[in-house]
């Protein structure tokens, strides 16, 4: 086709002849690179490290799926599914709820950019390492920030919230729900109502969590609420999940200042998630393909319903315990209540280098499992059972790879 | 297999039996969305408008592949081919060359919030939306913006801008080299020279018009040029381009206040992506799969040659000229050679609401052709041939439901 083209391109007229001149002009001095005629190879993995998780196979389908148009009412039908997909999973009736074009940290940084204006008082929870992202976006856009920093492994009482709320008087708390760097689950009854008494919005991270220990939005009075893809929802990483409740919604409406990103912008984003009830305007061409896999792996979510998904995950993950403790490890979170059913941190035994562990269990049988994050590097390793990869299943082959490992690997290394 | 773990949970100790109190303590108020329970079923477009276009064969298999790990060395991998694929299609030798986790406005932010600091002076051609959203995010950040504003269908000439140079003193320059709002090819030989005899960098947007017009970034002196996946490389959007110079990366490396965005800040992205020569760091969860789909297109034109994907282009688009003029239609840009070889805007025939034509061409035929945007919106119909869309082929099947739509849509209803 390509030659008949340029055989009939000498009856084209001036335009080619003057286009022709400018390509003419310069050489190119970057060849096409060879790594890019190789084949692209896709190992087999399971992966059972904090996330991202194996896609679920119906998740693989939507995303071979052809593209239409970002403004096409298809595709406007279904980001109106995951809206409410989001709604369920959140268990909010929030109309300002959709997802969010880029990563966890993108819809953190929408959270901050949205909420925050410069000078706002903001307080953190900084127990693992998204506490302490979440310090540093504050404190880029010029909030206060007051981080209530403690050793990964530990969580907030609401008493020790309730003094910091008092002694700083935020507009914003931040929280981790699921500290997928240190394994630790942070309650969230009462957080809410204690935050609202303080005039203090509540914003919860909810990525490493969602969908596998029970979360209610709307009851526990959580502000701002957002998740990832690539976790529970075994969906590609790449979109992420967020809902305003009013009061949210109503900071965002009076703020003095545009928020600094436009990409972000929730006025913008309300209106082409159709959360504001106008007609909707371009405003950034949205990730087709990936709403497909998000709206398929919300879709499942419907049909196992979310308290199966819940109790899945709290079951399997107890089995993974017993069966860790069987090994003689321990678990790095002490109080089993506080323990996160999703991704668990297993204190490094004492003698080994954690790499050597995590380099064994992938080179010989192709599972992935992590060590340490931020403050938790060099502490723990780190096992998630997430979505259709939380299987009794997998706990056995994860837990056959670890006895080998802990065989093989030399001790005392260090 | 659930039913399994429910009858085991029996004997599984006081983790799930205190996780089960948990659960039991509220109830849930959303039910399970009835839309979710629908399959998700995609209609079958050509997509001829200005973007995006339909995903080539070969990007659609990768589009459907398992994950890995976004740390993983083949991930490593995948992200150094693409590394060098971009540097192939911008024609660079830039080390700081990447791609961001987001659309084609998320890397402009990423230019302007690493480029700009509060007070820098920005000047930026505004002839269309795509220099009015630089403008935007520009004043979010604090920048002093200068926007030359012209109307749509117009470009900058090098007398127009040395005297804004000289004038402003601006640290950084916006143009758009497919300015597909309008269909406007701006020249770019001799302005990153210009530019830097002011000590300014020069930044180019060329999402509309990557691989399918001549661009040298070295050899024309671009300082920072960003692109998007969803256009003549037949990626799905939600990934975008981007190369910074070195004259822009010492801007960067130097300035005094941190970028607003932690998602965007180019000294953590330059380190994930292994252009800093240190051992990459977590920083955030890349869009694993849509890289796949990335590195794919960017293979398809290694082999198929930038040269030849230019002359398609011009070709192809030069053949739909013809056909447009032999249906009576005017194009809206009068100079040819400043024609995008890509986007074609078409002046809207006199009497006919754009709307119409519009709507016909989808409904009837499945083809997506669109209207203007932002200050193109009502002047135009915009026609693009992107990529594996760019035959004669469909030149003529949008000429051919055109000439229908011309003959069925009534006339001077407005």
């Amino acid at each position: 086709m390509f030659r008949a083209l340029a055989r009939a391109s000498a009856t084209l007229g001036p335009q080619v002849a003057g286009w022709a001149r400018t390509m003419a002009t310069r050489q190119l001095l970057v060849a096409p690179p060879e790594a890019l005629l190789r084949p692209l190879s896709i190992p087999n993995r399971l992966l059972l490290g904090p996330g991202p998780s194996n896609l679920a196979p119906r998740v693989l389908v939507a995303g071979g799926k052809q593209m239409i148009g970002h403004m096409h009412k298809e595709m406007f039908q279904i980001m109106d599914d995951i809206k409410q997909g989001i709604q369920y999973v959140f268990q909010t009736k929030n109309p300002l709820t959709l997802a969010i074009s880029g990563s966890g940290h993108c819809a953190l940084e929408a959270a901050l950019f949205n909420i925050l204006e410069p000078g706002d008082p903001f307080l953190v929870g900084v127990n693992g390492i998204w506490g302490q992202r979440a310090a540093d976006i504050g404190e880029r856009i010029g909030a206060r920030v007051h981080p209530m920093i403690k050793d990964p492994g530990n969580h907030y009482t609401l008493q020790e919230l309730e003094e910091a709320l008092a002694l700083h008087k935020p507009v914003l708390l931040f929280l981790t729900q699921g500290e997928s760097s240190s394994g630790v689950l942070q309650p969230l009854d009462g957080y809410g109502e204690l935050c609202h008494r303080y005039n203090c919005l509540l914003l919860v991270d909810s990525v490493a969590s969602l969908c596998g220990t029970p979360i209610y939005m709307d009851q526990q009075g959580i502000d701002v609420l957002y998740s990832g893809s690539q976790k529970v929802l075994n969906s590609p990483p790449g979109t992420s999940l967020i809902s305003f409740s009013d009061k949210a919604k109503k900071k965002i409406y009076t703020r003095k200042t545009k928020p600094v990103s436009f990409y972000l912008d929730m006025k913008w984003l309300a209106n082409i998630w159709g959360c504001d009830g106008k007609p909707r305007i371009y405003h950034h061409t949205t990730p087709v393909v990936s709403l497909y896999s998000l709206r398929e792996s919300l879709a499942l979510m419907a049909e196992q319903g979310l308290e199966n998904s819940w109790r899945q995950h709290q079951e399997v993950t107890a089995y993974l315990h017993g069966r860790l403790q069987g090994l003689g490890l321990q678990l790095f979170v002490k109080d089993p209540a506080l323990r996160l059913p999703t991704v668990t941190a297993v204190a490094v035994p004492a003698g080994y280098d954690w790499r050597d562990i995590v380099n064994y269990v992938m080179d010989r049988f192709d599972i992935e499992i992590t060590g340490g994050l931020g403050p938790s590097m060099g502490k723990v390793l780190r096992i998630g059972l997430l979505g259709c990869n939380a299987t009794r299943e997998n706990v056995d082959r994860v837990i056959q790879a670890l006895r080998e490992a802990l065989q093989r690997c030399s001790r005392n290394k260090l």
